[in-house]
This record gives structure tokens, sequence and C-alpha cells, in this order.
């Protein structure tokens, strides 16, 4: 019995052509800081240090999560990329930090180069929409531990910020005022839940339409719809003389409104937020209803139609506003305000 | 029917506990750089950068790949993390890069406090042995990803190095010596075919002794025995006044001596290596004759006993090997050297 690497599951030949065609995918994100074609085991970026003091620098990692399943029903490979780096981008930009580079990590059991090469342009196009640099990555092929067609994603983002531009939250005060702006949808949290209502307690198929939420569209546009990246939005803002009245910003990523804004309040505050203040998108509504599920539970899973909140001195909102409105966001609204307390997200 | 986030498999208390023991474990590898209690979404870092003319970020991501099976056989979760770390400092450092910061990156079908802690432990464990901070990373719960009690687990590690010391195989000339240092086994690499020998050919368990090989060892032990991370063997070197004389390092990864060493080969070099040179451990030889796997795949899957290759110019290896000695490894040997080519590997 011969037994060849190919044998057991693992072709070579195929990683290579993958290995090649994400090449030329990174290729179109580099940007001036990458020393391209001479990094061979690990990626290279010399960073412009010009004007910063005490450059620190700021690094994330994550998923994309269930919400990768969708990707899988609907056959729809290349936007996942884009969730994940504006994910990633956006967890740092809440500190301050604009994008360096970015790497990627796509497991899967058996490479289809196809797959492979739309979830890499996914991630590259996030990339570009970020000016950040696809600086490497890793493409495994794991038999046994993905079912064919399914694959997991992971990416790492290292952005820079200058000590003294740098957003800690530490700042904030009783009386600051949370500004929050709009998200597109789910972003990349909940899916879980949100599959379990749509597809098992709904009974719908991804090709559902979902006329009473979204006339057109189908479960799988309103559920696959890409994770806001905030960086074009909220940059201008931070570099401007205004960025210092800039106090505090929250990524509503995974636990919602309920757990991320604790994670940038200082001891002995907390916040008060009117629901209100906006209007809870369609989809959310409807999932609530479908899925009898709790107000506790709707603002600790899902992010309720506001994706990013900032937090800034009542005399500074209207020139923040104004300033994020020109960069393009006149949808922010005013979702609640800091108080006094033991870092609690209370619902009025 | 009520819907809530639990019952759709995904268990935030649990996932607040592992993030609790995370942080814990995390803390314990912080280095002076680390700028800790003000990081929220992102992990903060402010190299030093005293002496760097130009400062260069090197950066890459790699996995486990399906080492991590045996781990899951076992029930041993505390190895495979180093595996991770040293696999990717070794990435970096091959370019002369010191490792600044580490993120990881487990996604687990169902989170199992313990198993992920045992993860996390390796990881930390990797990463103070790197001297390496483990900044952050991401544990997601991933129901229906992974079946009960697997999981994956990737890494990122950011390093730092000044332009002119950078480490790129562009000096390699013909008639450069080729120096191997040891491997401790299969390091990360090879594992679908080494478990397809071992488990279906040869009928093997993980508890099977393999005295033969290894007296007193187990399949388990072997398999498991964690990739060699270099850099306190290297690194001394390269911060010396001989560390100029490194002209190229390859890291013995995926696709062996075979696929590896061209990484680094500048145009119109290839190289030769003297199989006698060493003796490849036995258990690639019992790989090898159980699995009746030809020359060709042996040497493009496994490490073959080489786990890293410096490239040096003959008049400097003595010098080489002496400090590679100094700092605690004895049994360099020169397993081959460069000729005129087209980035080819020959064995004679």
């Amino acid at each position: 019995m011969k037994a060849d690497y190919k044998s057991s599951g693992v072709d070579i030949d195929t990683g290579n052509e993958v290995v090649r065609r994400v090449k030329r995918l990174a290729q179109g994100t580099f940007t001036s800081g990458v020393l391209s074609g001479i990094g061979s085991f690990g990626g290279l970026f010399e960073p412009t240090l010009t004007g910063l003091d005490r450059p620190v620098l700021v690094a994330s990692a994550d998923g994309v999560g269930t919400k990768l399943r969708i990707g899988f029903m609907t056959g729809q490979h290349d936007t996942v990329g884009r969730d994940l780096v504006n994910h990633c981008v956006n967890d740092i930009l809440v500190q301050g930090a604009s994008p360096l580079f970015f790497l990627d990590y796509l497991a899967t059991g058996r490479l289809f180069s196809d797959v492979s090469a739309a979830v890499i342009e996914g991630v590259a196009s996030g990339c570009r929409e970020n000016h950040c640099a696809l600086l490497g990555g890793e493409t495994a092929e794991m038999p046994g531990f993905y079912r064919d067609g399914e694959y997991d994603l992971a990416g790492f983002v290292v952005g820079l910020v200058d000590r003294s531009r740098l957003i800690d939250g530490q700042q904030i005060e009783t009386g600051d005022v949370l500004v929050g702006l709009p998200s597109t949808g789910l972003h990349t949290n909940g899916y879980s839940l949100a599959r379990r209502i749509m597809f098992d307690i709904a009974g719908l198929s991804v090709d559902s339409e979902l006329d009473n939420i979204e006339p057109g569209a189908t479960v799988g546009d309103v559920l696959l719809r890409p994770h806001r990246g905030y960086l074009s939005t909220i940059a201008p803002l931070l570099r401007s003389a205004s960025g210092r009245a800039v106090r505090g910003l929250a990524h509503i990523t995974g636990g919602g409104l309920t757990e991320n804004i604790p994670r940038i309040l200082p001891a002995g505050r907390s916040v008060l937020i009117e629901r209100a203040a906006w209007v809870v998108p369609p989809i959310f509504r409807y999932l609530q209803q479908t899925g009898d599920v709790s107000d506790r539970d709707m603002f600790r899973t899902f992010n309720m139609g506001i994706g990013m909140v900032l937090v800034c001195a009542p005399a500074d909102v209207d020139d923040v506003q104004a300033r994020i409105s020109e960069a393009g966001e006149s949808n922010t609204v005013i979702i609640g305000r800091v108080t006094d307390g033991d870092g609690q997200v209370e619902y009025v």
C-alpha cells in the first residue's frame, strides 16, 4: 500500500495554485509601506513614522463566525472577506488607529481554488477599501476538519497611532453624549440565533423573499450584507482639529450595545440609552417577533441598527456630527448619555 | 417557540469566562512594550525603536494543521499552542526579525472552558519562551462548524528588524554553504500523511509504543512533540558581529527542503543537498518504509530531521557554527551548497 500526500487528502499543487492567485490579489492591495518582492516567509512593512512622537501599534484578530454559513448556503463567497477586514479595521479604529496591513487565515477541508480565490478576493477588496495592505496569510487544507465546500476564515490587522492621539475612553465624563452610527444589518454578530429563527422557526430558505422587510431582497441578500467599515466615515474627524473631542469609540459587535459600550467606560460611569432615539431596522424587529426573543437578549446579541458609538462632550456634539456628515454619513443620532454608575448599560 | 442565544448553541457566559482566563494567561506574557489596561478592542504595543534607522515590521500568519487531531486523540491540548507560536516566530526569524507580539484565533463548535484554557495556556507558554507578548486574540464558538471536542487554531506574529539587518537571501552566491539545524520531529508538517500511515496502514493508536523508534515513547508522544523554535539558537548569532555573515535562512515547513529553500534563493541559483551529510531520524525512516513513500514525496512533505537551513559563505561557516554552538546547539551540519541553476533543489 503506497501512500503519498495527495492520496492522504492534501493536494500540494492545488495549494501552490491558490498561493499564486492569492499573491496576485494581494499585490493589488499593496500600499507604499510594503517592501514587496523581498518577503519570503514573513511579509515586510516599513511604516511611515514621520510626525509621530510615540508610535503605538494597535492589533486585532477576528473571525467571521457563523455568518460564513450563509455564504455556504448561497454559494456566494466573495463578501465574507469584506466582513472580516471591516470588522478588524473597526476594532482598531476605535482606539484611533489607521490600518497598516492585514493577514488572513483560511482553512478548508479540501481546497477548491475557485472558492478560495473568491474568499481571498473579498479579503483583498476589503483591504483596498481600507487602504490596508494584504501582507500575508495562510491557506490551510485540513482533510476531515471541515465539510466539503465549507471553510473557516480569520484575520488579523495591525494599525498605527501616535500615543497622544490614542483613544481610550479615560476622558469620558458623566453627561457626555453617545452618538450612534447606523449599521448596514447584522454585521457579523448573532448569526447562530438569526439562522435558528429564520431557517428553523420561520422555515425560510436563503432564496425566500423578504418583501415585508426589504422589497426585492432575499434572506441571503439581507443576511450576507457586508459588515460596514467606519474608517472612511470617522478617520477624517479623528485627523481634524475636532478629533480631540472624541473621548471614546465602541464597535458594536458580539454582545451588542449592552456589552460593548462598557468596554470603553472609565470606572464610575454607566450609560443610559434611549430606545426611542432611533428606529430599529425591520430585520431586527422581524427576528425578535418571529423568535419571541426578549429585549435583553436582542440588545446583547445584535447591534439593533447601531454599528458604532462615539462619545463626546455635549458642547462638541454638533461639530462631531457635522464632520461625520461631511464624510458622507448624515444619519448619526444621539442615542443616550453617560451617567454615574458601575459600567452598566441601562435602556429607557 | 422562544429562541435565545444559548439555545442556538452559543453560550455568552462561558465565552466571558474563557475571555477572563485568557486575559490572565496573556498578562503573564506581557513585555515592556505592551500598553496594558488601556487596550479594549485592539491590543496596544509601543515598540522600542532606539538604534533602528529604518524599522521594518515583519508579520506572518499560520495554523497548526492536522497535527491538532493528535491533540484531540490524546486529549492533550496544551502543546499545540507552542507549535503555533514557534512556527510563526521561526517564519519571521528567517528574515532577521525578533517577535514583538502574537495574536491567536481559536475556533470551536462548543466552548469548553478547560479545553480552551489548555490551548491558550500553550500559546502563552510559547509566547513566554519567545519573549513575545500575547497581545490579543479571538475565541469563537461556532456551532455546527467543528465536531464536539474539536477546534482550529491559528496565529499571527509581528516582529521588528532594522532594514539594514533584514535577511532576504539576495546576497547568496554560488559556492555558499547550507548549514542545517536539527528538528525535534515532524514539527507541524506532513500530519495528514503521517496519520494515514500510522493509523490506517500500520494500524497503530496514539497509545501504541514505538520502541523501535524511541524506547518508552508512544505514537502520541512522538507526533505531539512541539515544533522547535529557533529564536534562542539563532538570535544571538544575528545580533553579533557575525550576524552579517548570514545570507539566508529558510524555515523548513510544508513542502520540506524541496520547496522551502528556493523561497530564499536569488535568480540563477540552485542548491545541491548531500543526503549522506546527516542521519534522517528514525521516525521519518519508519514513515517512509511503512507507507512505501517515494524519496521525492518524503523530501517535499517532511523536514527529514532538518528544521532550519542557514546559508553563508564557506569562509564564515566555522564562525557561524561556533556562535550557534555557544547558543546551545552543537549539532549543526553542513547539508549542501549553492550552485548555478534555476531555483532547484537537487539531492545526491
